[in-house]
């Protein structure tokens, strides 16, 4: 394998989070299931955010959640996904570059604005997702730069983009690209809803494609409808090189052919699981991309998982270099 | 004095935050002077932005801030402001209506883009403000309407205005209008380098058309050119109906030609002064437009201020009325 030029390179949608706390009422009276993630028309988005209390704005989007926790770790990601030539696509570029995430992309100048995310985060901390794709339901094939996917260690993919329609040849694309290369691939189930959309696909494209799987309990339940975590463990072990599984508060376990590592997670007071699980990605990917072991990587995805759970919005507004400091050295 | 449809209208610049943190080193090698608003232009707002590390994005402006606090506390307030048919007025206009505000502002289809304040808070939480004014620069008498000004307990403005060269005679419009309809007008000194640039247009404006003045210690001093807080408070008694006079941990002095009434500050965890003086004058007015007494107005005053400077962040994120229940009984 040549040297790489990047760690992890990240394909997904580019998102900007528009972040608000509401009561549990107010996703029962707009007919909103908890925890999920659904896509919605612009004029459902401007209705939706009419309803909303005061927000605030964040860049998101699960795949640029888990590069930007990879470079807050230190490393050295990469990001390919669309934006318009709006204010909503300044702030996703501004923020993603800012943390030292290399992103090509020149803006759309026509076509659909920007992506955004409206969050729902009810007093529970768990967040609900009501999604305006934009542009970003435009990301295909010819977006796939095929020098920065191969000078990657790792191309990682999130199963929301599934739902984009023209995404899934750019995925196919980009995880042969990479494997041709002598690189890998990594994919994230995104949840369990998702799951649930493209259950027989995503199980092919483990079996076919995925290096590294990322799931927690209700996604890898799903994805092989199994009653409990130990009967989804026995279905993907093996079916890809390592699955990590993720179980909230009673941490995560990694999985390969010839090991079953059990990681505890991190104990903090918990404000809002946006970026959770794509935080825990972020560090477990660190750690593989530099020389740790498995225990150690997935402590770095629980510490990940911590920080951003810790407060309102999806990626790290600690440094998480000081907080890993143990782990890293 | 006929009944009045709203408690305070605002008349300030209607500016999207972008917030973000940064060590003092950032400030200096900037040029930047701590604790100091300055405008800048768009290239250099962009130039700026592209050295900041990750943001958040919220509405802001102080007359907003304050407006947005009033309607936190349970009042009925109005705000007259520019916004740009573009991403960042939408966001502005949303997050002001939806504490309910009143906002009747249709936005601009030409014209410079909505305005931004790239703020820099520090370790310390002191916050440095850099503000391309964009379509609020343009701010000027024919935005006045007159129906709301006229119906309004009191007319709020900012000493920051004066940077706008159309705002003067749109302010001494809305003050006038006030008058004439039996209202009353507030004033805020902004801050000590505003007073700095406009000392003279600021006295005279206080002894001519200002009922209630908001200042903190470093403003009223400056305004005086008087070394010490009670040569401030000396020369500044009589001059207005009320003067509000703010010290930070110090607390505050409420001062009218009969009565120097002191208030203790609410301790808090210091995180982000930004808005600290706008909620401030958000307790203090809707206490006087609610029959409270002015130890009373000005505890709902430091209760504000508590609230705010406690997050990242210039408007509150804790429900006021809750915190202020004993206060507003």
């Amino acid at each position: 394998m040549a040297e790489n030029r990047f760690d992890v390179v990240g394909l997904g949608s580019a998102i900007v989070d528009v972040l608000t706390t509401e009561d549990d009422s107010f996703l029962a009276e707009h007919g909103m299931t908890k925890g999920a993630m659904v896509l919605i028309d612009e004029e459902a988005a401007h209705r939706l955010y009419d309803a909303l209390g005061p927000a605030r704005e964040v860049s998101g989007g699960s795949i640029g959640n888990t590069i930007a926790g990879i470079a807050g770790l230190g490393g050295t990601p990469a990001f390919i996904g669309k934006v318009r030539d709006d204010q909503l696509g300044e702030i996703y570029a501004h923020d993603i570059r800012s943390v030292g995430v290399h992103f090509e992309h020149t803006p759309a100048t026509s076509g659909p604005p920007t992506a955004r995310c409206l969050i729902v985060v009810t007093p529970d901390a768990e967040r609900t997702l009501n999604t305006y794709l934009g542009i970003a339901g435009l990301l295909g094939p010819d977006d796939i730069d095929e020098a920065v996917v191969t000078s990657a260690q790792y191309v990682l993919v999130e199963g929301y983009l599934w739902d984009v329609d023209t995404a899934k040849a750019a995925i196919v694309k980009a995880m042969d690209l990479a494997h041709t290369a002598g690189n890998k691939t990594a994919f994230s189930l995104s949840d369990s809803f998702c799951v649930g959309r493209f259950r027989e696909e995503f199980k092919t494209l483990v079996d076919e494609r995925v290096d590294v799987l990322f799931a927690n309990e209700a996604e890898i339940t799903s994805l092989y409808e199994v009653d409990d975590f130990d009967a989804a463990l026995a279905e993907v072990r093996g079916r890809c090189e390592l699955a990590c599984l993720t179980r909230g508060e009673k941490g995560s376990v990694l999985v390969t052919v010839d090991e079953v590592v059990e990681v505890p997670a991190v104990p903090t007071e918990l404000v809002d699981t946006t970026g959770a699980g794509d935080l825990y990605a972020a560090g477990v990917l660190y750690g593989l991309t530099h020389g740790k072991d498995l225990q150690t990587a997935g402590r770095l995805g629980a510490l990940g998982a911590s920080e951003v759970i810790s407060h309102l919005g999806p990626r790290p507004e600690a440094d998480l270099k000081v907080l890993a400091a143990d782990l890293l050295a």
